[in-house]
């Protein structure tokens, strides 16, 4: 990239920047040693506080699933005792709303988090930083995170508080915790990606804690089989565990003076990006653009946005940006082995390095193209691609594809930066 | 393929014949029922027979590690007490040496089977026939099936039988057996040709026994624990369950006319193939062609042939048939993902078909190419590559890679076949 002198300066110091983030990146250390109640865990998380994904809005913002789905916090958590009585809440205030990111959390689809919630508590033992995911619902269409809530999600989130967390809490702790980079690196051999794909992530964390399930067994520990059974059936379950990786690998990326991307998320509103070096402001653009494959029965207007921060995974070189280590998402997502292929080369133009653990077999174990610098973005005209399930307007999955981040996000981003010089 | 009218009845005929022997490739359906000693289920099983991989030879062909092999399997029955006298009675016939495949059985490199081994029984439940094979042995590069037999060999292959085999088998009484064809599709997808690479389908059937483990814990059956922990961390350890379903699979291919390879195996003296529409003949030539990759420390003069029958796994369509599943496999036997997709690729010049059931992500999703037809090989020049451990001459693993059979395995067999019509 040849810039004029005057530029040259700060083109350097960018430079110098986005190398420290990019090493920050690179060197993180996940692992995760606990499931907590979120009451107990996220700083400052008070009863009345429902989180939910994408950068912070007003109550009035939020509308469709993600609406539903906060009401339907507030329901679970017994913050409200209707319907009506939520929404007077949520307006009044009196029930809060807080963006997950701003709790050093990321959130599946609408992403919401009440405070009896169980949450995967990660250290990033390279920086010292802490980060939270709550637990997966299982297949079921109907979720909380989709906008659904009824008495059977209601039974399935019950269910999650009192019986898995508490036996997978006990298997981490028991184990010592569970380092999740080689898992991660490991799983990308065994053809996932670790966002719209987990079934072998899944497996290895099984593995990891298998002897410590085994103990647990002996020792009567209620609940144990069930639990164990259950995680052998949802290979989604470790999508938590790697959104919180992703998200305490992202978070040790500020640096002032940096154009790498930090952070990526979406609302009802629209999709929204974190900038290194800008702290913890958003840069907000129009939902993303979508390309997918629906569950039979689905309509493709029946597409709706209502949240999503797993692409915190692609933000660290994950998901779509090694889609080419999960060709089988094809049936999953649609597309080809050589559409996949060509999409995950695309993303080497937009990012700043390579990773030195996660690599590609398919590429001769090149290291996946990891952290996106705007800049790239908005010369190259390449937006970067995410690997995501797909909400219904009535609530539900209804399919999977992939979504590229709307370009006015970076634009934003860089106009900001630039200002900020 | 246009042939003149005389021969053109001949081809009708092998057409059918082939289609046939294909149909009953493809439908097999194996289980693995239960694990027990080969005295009790392998039919004409005696005390004294010592079983072996490759095309049955007198005692004094067996050379190298392929002879020590079948000396360390007779000490370790304790056929014999010394060296000299399990060479005396191998001479004498007394210690009978029997070839794996006439007892429905597949053997690892020396592929050493003795009366108190403990086999995994599969049954093809779509033909009805049965088929066994014995036990990983675990990492340590000195086994008896690399011509390895001291102390530690020797404590390990006890350690099987009355440890890991009698968990492992009750597991999978408990679970009423496994079926293993969804189990290696889905591997397929997760990495795994099934051959030199394991991981997934270890894991998978590692979870299917998982409720009955669970279960076993509870009812303090003993070596629970430390079964699991070891199939947790032994990668290798489905090898020998993905055999039995290749060796049953094959087995089911018997029919009058057929050009189809059905089994492939060698010894220390070389490569030999079986024909679906020649019975139990063996056709015979020199020792595989081979292309590797070593253990650090050792050079490729070391490298010797002293047996293996996995090869079975490529006969059915695995293995170096699936390579571009596994492009991982690249850091284990050498090559590139390009030289991998490219040999994956050749295999279907040389198959009658594509198996319904094993898929390659990378391909689309096309079948894996499957059943070799000699005729085809002779054709294209084009032989059956297969991914291999490599033996070193001093005994132990040395590395691993790939082979080729042979041409004149192919010739000689394509030439008895002309002569039985």
């Amino acid at each position: 990239m040849v810039t004029a002198p005057a530029v040259e300066v700060l083109d350097d110091e960018i430079g110098v920047a986005n190398a420290e983030a990019f090493r920050r990146l690179d060197v993180a250390d996940p692992w995760v040693v606990d499931v907590a109640t979120a009451r107990d865990v996220i700083p400052g998380y008070d009863e009345n506080l429902v989180l939910t994904s994408g950068a912070p809005m007003p109550w009035t913002e939020y509308v469709g699933g993600q609406r539903e789905a906060l009401i339907g916090g507030a329901l679970f958590e017994g913050l409200a005792a209707s319907r009506d009585e939520a929404v007077a809440k949520f307006a009044s205030g009196a029930i809060r709303i807080g963006a997950c990111h701003d709790y050093s959390a990321v959130g599946s689809l609408a992403g919401i988090y009440t405070a009896s919630m169980p949450v995967f508590v990660v250290e990033n033992r390279a920086h010292g930083n802490i980060g939270f995911c709550n637990f997966y619902e299982g297949k079921e269409p109907r979720r909380l995170n989709y906008g659904c809530y009824d008495e059977g999600v209601h039974e399935r989130l019950l269910h999650v508080n009192t019986v898995l967390a508490p036996v997978v809490g006990e298997a981490i702790r028991r184990t010592g915790g569970v380092p999740l980079k080689s898992l991660i690196a490991r799983a990308l051999r065994m053809g996932d990606e670790v966002h719209s794909r987990n079934a072998a992530a899944s497996m290895l964390f099984n593995r990891e804690i298998l002897p410590a399930v085994l103990d647990m067994v002996h020792d009567e520990v209620p609940g144990v089989r069930e639990t164990m059974v259950h995680l052998a059936e949802n290979d989604y379950f470790f999508l938590r565990l790697s959104m919180a990786a992703a998200k305490v690998t992202a978070d040790a990326m500020a640096v002032p003076r940096s154009t790498l991307v930090s952070a990526m998320a979406f609302s009802c509103r629209g999709f929204a990006i974190k900038l290194a070096g800008l702290g913890d402001r958003w840069f907000e653009g129009p939902p993303p653009v979508h390309e997918g494959k629906l569950f039979a029965g689905h309509t493709e207007d029946e597409i709706t946005w209502m949240g999503g921060e797993s692409p915190i995974t692609e933000t660290v070189g994950l998901g779509g940006f090694a889609q080419a280590c999960a060709l089988t998402l094809q049936e999953y997502q649609g597309g080809s082995a050589e559409v996949m292929i060509e999409r995950n080369r695309q993303m080497y133009d937009i990012t700043h390095g390579e990773s030195s653990t996660y690599r590609i077999p398919l590429f001769d174990f090149r290291g996946t193209p990891t952290a996106i610098d705007a800049r790239k973005v908005l010369e190259t005209g390449t937006t970067p691609v995410m690997d995501v399930g797909l909400a219904g307007r009535d609530g539900g999955q209804i399919g999977a594809g992939i979504i590229r981040a709307p370009r006015e996000c970076f634009e934003a981003a860089m106009a900001a930066f630039e200002a900020s010089a």
